[in-house]
């Protein structure tokens, strides 16, 4: 290897809302791989909101980032050298590794990509990791049924995208919340979503219960925050609400006040459930099959957003914050 | 009948905090039974925290009282004329009737009463509806397991006292949660709670913590509010929430704000649950029986504050939301 390894690295902890200045980009040598280990040029990165958790100093799902490691997340990158038996040069593979221009991994944690399935990129989006969430949360967790309204907050994003299809297949009214008109109009107009609201407009709550006039029975939620607040005050007896992300307080620093929603949902009878994919590790095989299925009948649509670059990627994952990606957000490092 | 009928009636909507002005005490005629119906002289009426729900104009889990119009709620009492072949004078039975010295109530809808079971009063606690909204709750909502950690609020209370003492003879570390130092020693010294805490005392949040050094496993609601904002940092992975009750909120008139919690429960994957013990009268008997298998053999405490007199019932019923009640709070119309 001749080359150098740029590597994205947690400058400091962010206060509230990050900044580039909590990162940094350090060139170093590229990694060699151990006994079972292979080494991956990185293609694409995957930029995910659930990573504003490892830049606390506690344990959210995964443990902290120290300042001065280097990030790391999804990538989907090409082997250039294996020291696994199941893997080989020249393979597509998908994991969890560096924010960098290379990395090493232990082959048996890395999945193989078929390019001829579909875009290697998708295997970071709506046949990877937001693809298995919004299946297992909308499915498994928030179990709509034919006829049910189904709100989705976050809806234009990488696993709302794809939760509000997944609706839709089975037959439920899916209502779409996201933050613009352009996304309100890619919601109805691309992903067939039988209503949009842009959460931005003044007028959201007054949009949303027009939206809903049957009140709303499945809420796959995203964000959380004043997008929720505007949401349970419409939920119907028995309500399930999956809780997939809360994206608008993560960049707090103090639990922030809102109203109490407790009431309202103790009398609804509701079901509130958290989820992780992480607790469907033994299920993966499945969703990526059916996930597959849909995208090959042209029954799921998405999208991605892809900054160039690596120095790029801390302003990518700013931009989640500020609801700048249309479906997957990812990085693209090397054509 | 040579007797008159006192009628307790709501006499305006309360706003907020209910007052004795919101009711009145009307004297009529004893009501006559029609085909099928059961006239029933009350001994003891149940004061319920839901019943201030009925008194909004909105429906909640039951239609609003009109304005004027008789309340009602669960009564034991005697039989005294009867035109249903079930029922016969002299009876004690149980069902939903007036608040009043006589009711009329559709024979099948009333449940007998074994006087030696138990003092009857019971059928309207520990042996009635609130005896198995704890028993539906902690079995079916919560689902400790032994080992759990299991906070109730409300612990003193009708329904607490009982959801504790299922949790402990489940294996549970219970640890309960009342207004008041005697309350407190009521729980740990008669209920066999492992421990309890007193959440009107400005330590509250760090007693709370002290007396869960394993964090919250399972937390039974009566209360929410500031009381539920000390437990949800406590909780862990995979925590069970059963909300039965919001009693800190019913008599608020808009929602009111507190910390948001839907972060920590995301976090943790947690299930959240309001029920209604509406939705089990298919098990009434499964629980009433094992209800009074154990208060028999003496594996489940109770108590009972009885204040005497129907015209006192407004006031007993305000008490509640004083926190005045130890146990099941009782109206005893008659000896």
């Amino acid at each position: 290897m001749e080359d150098t390894n740029r590597q994205v690295r947690l400058a400091s902890r962010p206060e509230g809302m990050p900044s580039t200045d909590d990162f940094e980009t350090v060139e170093t040598d590229v990694p060699a791989p151990g006994d079972g280990e292979v080494l991956v040029r990185t293609r694409y990165l995957s930029v995910d909101p659930y990573m504003r958790g490892r830049m606390r100093a506690t344990t959210t799902y995964h443990e902290p980032w120290a300042v001065g490691e280097v990030l790391e997340g999804g990538v989907v990158g090409d082997v250039v050298a294996s020291n696994h038996p199941g893997v080989a040069a020249g393979d597509v593979v998908t994991g969890r590794l560096d924010w960098a221009d290379y990395g090493v991994a232990d082959g048996a944690e890395l999945t193989p990509v078929d390019p001829d399935l579909a875009p290697v990129s998708t295997a970071l989006g709506v046949l990877g990791m937001p693809g298995r969430t919004a299946y297992f949360g909308m499915l498994d967790v928030a179990e709509p049924r034919p006829g049910d309204t189904v709100v989705v907050s976050g809806a234009a994003g990488a696993v709302g995208s794809v939760a509000g299809q997944i609706a839709a297949l089975g037959g439920c009214r899916v209502v779409g919340i996201a933050g613009s008109a352009e996304k309100v109009a890619y919601l109805t107009e691309d992903l067939g979503f039988d209503a949009g609201v842009n959460y931005r407009r003044d007028e959201y709550p007054a949009d949303l219960a027009e939206a809903c006039p049957d009140g709303v029975d499945v809420y796959f939620d995203n964000v959380g925050g004043e997008v929720t607040d505007a949401v349970v005050p419409l939920v119907n007896d028995r309500v399930r609400i999956a809780l997939c992300g809360q994206i608008a307080l993560y960049n707090e620093e103090e639990t922030p006040q809102g109203p109490r929603h407790f009431l309202k949902l103790s009398r609804t009878q509701c079901r509130v459930r958290g989820f992780s994919v992480r607790n469907y590790q033994d299920r993966t095989r499945e969703a990526n099959e059916r996930l597959a299925d849909w995208v090959r009948a042209g029954e799921l649509e998405y999208r991605e957003s892809v900054v160039e670059g690596l120095e790029n990627a801390p302003e990518a994952f700013l931009g989640l914050f500020r609801g700048e990606n249309v479906g997957k957000q990812l990085v693209r490092v090397r054509a």
